[in-house]
């Protein structure tokens, strides 16, 4: 990275790291049903969900879908199906907080007269705690595994990304609830399903977030929409959580 | 079609349909697994099942991954996940001779991050009778509705083609038999799974096909082979059948 922004004149003389924060907040929208259904205008976010990535290829047999009897097929896109039916399965078995989806398919040769041969496909599963997350990604792969065995097609998963689960630190916390309380809002400690620039910052620093209402839950969505008066009252408690922990941390 | 036969001056001077045949013959590789399974050099095709074609639009809602519980997501791949496995049940349950396929998918927006709110792939199930090819066509329809409904997503089913089963004429299938066995070829009568010109002859002339085995049932892959041999012997009963039908049809 250091080259690169070297090499488009981007990289700026100040050393990596070199300035130091106290503290860092971020104010967001919860991009989740919870406070609208329970009618708070807050989320004191406690921490961030973990999360396993894995990127997938299934390779079974190209054939032709009239004539290749369903006991000798190797269907690529069946197998996925099972597949993306199990990690859904291992995101209910692990509720309220499991989350698994199957986001990007690609389904080769692509024709409806030929069983699919190859799919490739990109998943994952989120949960707030480390340990339930190391075992739905085990299940993950233990499906995986079972299910190519069962239809004779071989499934490749590779692990893109793992990110254990977060907790902020308390006394950002602790500021984010007296500012709430302060105001007057309907608040509520949460955790953050997506990830965010804080969970970076969490590394070098004292950290926490604030979450207001958004309609429906909905999020990476045209119809993501927030409305006025809970954005004013995100940033009140943005600004009067920033004072406090100014008062708090200065020396 | 014929205004764009005109148009490129590939219409030529003779009607459609003036040139009469007294028989059609077609010679093809089976594009399956059971000549070459059971040692037979001669597949006597006695006609060729149907097939139900159908399009399909699924509409959900695209939501983050990390932040909608599975409770209140509409997932549109896990929705064709159930249904593609219904299709398979359906094929399943009416061997030996159903077959089903979903052979083209793609996924919207197509991001790790993002429950998928849109899926559009293409369909089919075949049999080699009529009534159950319809019955099988119904039975994915009512799986369609019934996963729609359980998942909150709009399941669009559109057929696209449904050609029913077609029997081959009896004296050509008899002239194919005829000539199998005058050069000892093993033989045994079959339908064929797939499409073929000889479909389209069929309702002009009395029509038949003669299979050959090919390695490992593979059609439709570049590792589709057939031997020499097998189809020299195909060459062969192709000669004597038109032979036998020439005497056995001129005036």
């Amino acid at each position: 990275v250091a080259d690169e922004l070297a090499r488009i004149g981007y990289a700026g003389d100040e050393p990596l790291g070199q300035r130091r924060f106290a503290a860092f907040l971020e104010l967001h929208i919860e991009q989740g049903p919870i406070l609208e259904a329970e009618d708070k205008t807050i989320g004191i976010v406690t921490g961030g969900q973990g999360l396993s990535w894995f990127d997938g290829t299934i390779t079974g047999m190209d054939s032709h879908a009239g004539t290749t009897p369903m006991t000798t097929r190797r269907d690529a896109m069946a197998a996925l199906a099972e597949l993306t039916l199990a990690i859904e399965a291992v995101a209910l078995k692990n509720q309220p907080h499991g989350v698994g989806t199957v986001g990007e398919v690609e389904v080769r040769p692509g024709s409806r007269n030929t069983v699919p041969g190859t799919v490739r496909f990109k998943g994952e599963v989120r949960h707030p705690e480390r340990e339930t997350l190391e075992a739905m990604t085990t299940a993950v792969k233990e499906r995986a595994a079972g299910i190519a065995a069962a239809r004779k097609v071989d499934i490749a998963l590779t692990p893109v990304a793992f990110k254990p689960p977060l907790d902020f630190d308390a006394a950002v916390v602790g500021a984010v609830a007296a500012a709430a309380e302060a105001n007057g809002y309907p608040a509520r400690e949460m955790i953050s399903g997506a990830g965010h620039d804080a969970f970076y910052l969490a590394s070098t620093c004292p950290t926490g977030m604030i979450f207001v209402p958004c309609a429906n839950g909905i999020s990476h969505n045209e119809e993501e929409s927030a409305t006025e008066a809970d954005c004013t009252a995100g940033a009140q408690v943005l600004l009067d959580a920033l004072l406090r922990l100014d008062a708090a941390l200065s020396p």
